[in-house]
């Protein structure tokens, strides 16, 4: 049965339509939805009388208690740990807001909650924290851990990002996945993959730019590489990160040295002449001259939200397949798609982490669910096609199993 | 509308029972009862199309955020913030088994949760510690409290228990309550007053002894005090806590200062002689030539679970009113009867803090529950008396207004 949409503070009567200060507040239907917040903790087990107490609390819970002391493992069989996930984030990359604090951060931390709930069936709990530093975020989160099942690092600005993951992976056996890295570049190679199948190319026939190097665009930029791209260059605001350049920080340096075979150097305009596929992942706008310069049949993702880096108007005069972040075209490139069933893959064999297999597993398992409805205007899923969350949990948990991290 | 009870995990079949690795396990029904866990998330607003969630995601839940980042109170009106606890341990002190890690104490921390939504509506997530170091617990807390509208620590040891909870409340603008103190002191005194109101007598006619220099049996002493009692010592397990004890910690030293007016040395046996009331949270037996001595219609509340300090066979035979921490007998002192309709009240009125105020209003409005039905069976109402928490959320968020602590 499923958990059953309701409001229990929808009637709530408070003062806080007037202290919303504007009208606005009052009449947009987007403040509307979120006052008293968009979930809630829900029982699963009955307390409506005397004997219901002593079996889910004292006296009846000492004995799982001690169970789990002795058998740490346990506490996977009898508590909501396997099935629950915290959100964490420091509020420093919100959105295309940036850093808006931990507290501004909630809404979007409860929204990610509520699609982990709807699209996965996992529990998740929004943790807003109030520091920015690095190694408190991790000693924190680490501290954390025993009451989750899986954590999922979001809205964290980079380059803090990376080495946050990175450490608490390095220290936690529970899945630790950031999600604008790695949700994205899982959704984008899928809908590249398809994208290449529909223009009769294969991945290692391409040569693609991506704009941007932050999040998204580092791990997007690693898993094109794992899935056998032909070539791909990463630009930042100065240009393609390459070897010769000596401003670049530690994650930019190693950019450079996995990818960008061709040697390229110069501008983003510069890169595009002659590219198979352009990833937009930064803002800004690339002319139209440049798009013009790109090779026969190119894949244009500009993801930017709301503003694409080219517009799809301009991107149809020139691309094969044109992919946008935006809900109001085709092709959304959706990290809902990812995220949920990557998580519920991993916390259904327990694994200790998430992969770079399980990764494209779920990348290809996404592409999949496509199939005969293949087309420029459907290289990925809709975010409500029931298919995608069971087939990315399925091809999660298989490549958990076969890489051996999973744990059941 | 109440949130149904559901498992949703009731029917997926897991290897569990194998691992549970005895029959004991498959067959108790406290076992069958926690598979899974206890709790879920559910989502207060739909997800079921693309409209939807562009209100309940991107991007609409962008202006919510950049109002909350303008005005930051706004994110008690437009987050679930204002109606979640966190509910935090380190697994140290967990129920009568001591400190069994912060995994082996989820069980009790989800059944507190559920208790919170359950009796007060308030939504609570468990926190389960990876550490046991005061200050690490500390700055822990502080950094995940931008997502929380107040902190209930349970479970932690003495006397680590005090300085964490002073040190938050010091560096915290929501409630911190640890329940093992105060939510016992509560209900200890409410049943307390309706006692002494049975037996024609006033609280400050009343000599108590208290067995237990922990985390309750400090709080009780505190609340009596402050709640007028004639005079109260506290007794450890060398006797009484007195003033000319060369071996005592830093909070016993406080509590030599503030109670035993008397003046009394000794062993707990001693300070009964003539005494009015026993109130046992320590464990351990009292002798019954202890007891006989103690003044004329006597109230003992023996609250060690499973096995009081005097069994109630024993005090009823010397005790006007006899009380016990047992759900199998009458008078059961149980937290759940306050911390519930505690928080409910603090958070009704974003009190900043929960005041020794807001902690007398609500043993007041506990007693008062019980009314006409005050008998020697009943100096205290059952956790399932309906009328309960409403009644200590109003009485708490009346004081917390009248104590200029309420910030709406």
């Amino acid at each position: 049965m499923a958990a059953e949409i309701v409001n229990p503070r929808s009637d709530s009567k408070t003062d806080a339509e007037s202290d919303a200060g504007s009208d606005e507040a009052f009449f947009d239907p987007a403040f509307a939805l979120h006052r008293g917040g968009k979930m809630a903790i829900q029982a699963t087990v009955p307390v409506r009388d005397k004997d219901d107490l002593s079996l889910a609390y004292t006296p009846g819970v000492a004995k799982v208690c001690s169970a789990i002391a002795e058998k740490p493992e346990l506490v996977h069989d009898y508590t909501w740990k396997s099935q629950v996930v915290a959100v964490v984030t420091d509020g420093t990359a919100v959105l295309g807001l940036g850093d808006i604090g931990p507290e501004a951060s909630l809404p979007v931390m409860e929204g990610k909650a509520i699609l982990f709930k709807q699209f996965g069936g996992v529990d998740a709990v929004p943790i807003a924290l109030g520091t920015t530093d690095a190694d408190e975020i991790v000693e924190t989160v680490v501290r954390m851990a025993p009451s989750f099942g899986g954590v999922n690092l979001e809205d964290i600005s980079a380059p803090r990002c990376f080495e946050i993951e990175r450490k608490l992976q390095e220290r936690l056996d529970i899945p630790v996945f950031h999600d604008d890295q790695h949700g994205t570049a899982v959704v984008t190679l899928a809908a590249l993959r398809n994208a290449a199948k529909l223009t009769n190319r294969s991945l290692g026939q391409l040569r693609a730019v991506i704009s941007g190097a932050g999040a998204a665009g580092v791990a997007i930029a690693k898993i094109l590489i794992e899935a056998g791209i032909g070539d791909v260059a990463v630009c930042d605001r100065k240009g393609v990160v390459s070897t010769d350049r000596g401003d670049l920080t530690d994650v930019k340096r190693e950019v450079a040295g996995f990818s960008n075979k061709a040697g390229l150097s110069g501008s983003l305009e510069d890169a595009l002449a002659g590219a198979d596929v352009f990833i937009g992942v930064s803002g800004g706008t690339v002319p139209e001259e440049a798009v013009a310069k790109m090779a026969k049949d190119s894949l244009i993702f500009a993801m930017a939200n709301p503003n694409p880096e080219i517009h799809p108007d301009v991107a149809h005069k020139y691309a094969a397949v044109v992919a946008t972040g935006r809900s109001d075209y085709p092709n959304q490139i959706n990290n809902v798609l990812a995220f949920p069933g990557i998580f519920a893959g991993a916390l259904q064999v327990r694994a200790s982490r998430i992969s770079e297999g399980m990764k494209l597993a779920a990348a290809e398992a996404l592409a999949a669910v496509v199939a005969d409805e293949l087309s420029a205007d459907c290289v990925i899923p809709s975010p409500f096609d029931e298919r995608v969350a069971p087939a990315v949990t399925a091809a999660v948990a298989a490549a958990a199993r076969a890489e051996g991290v999973a744990r059941r």
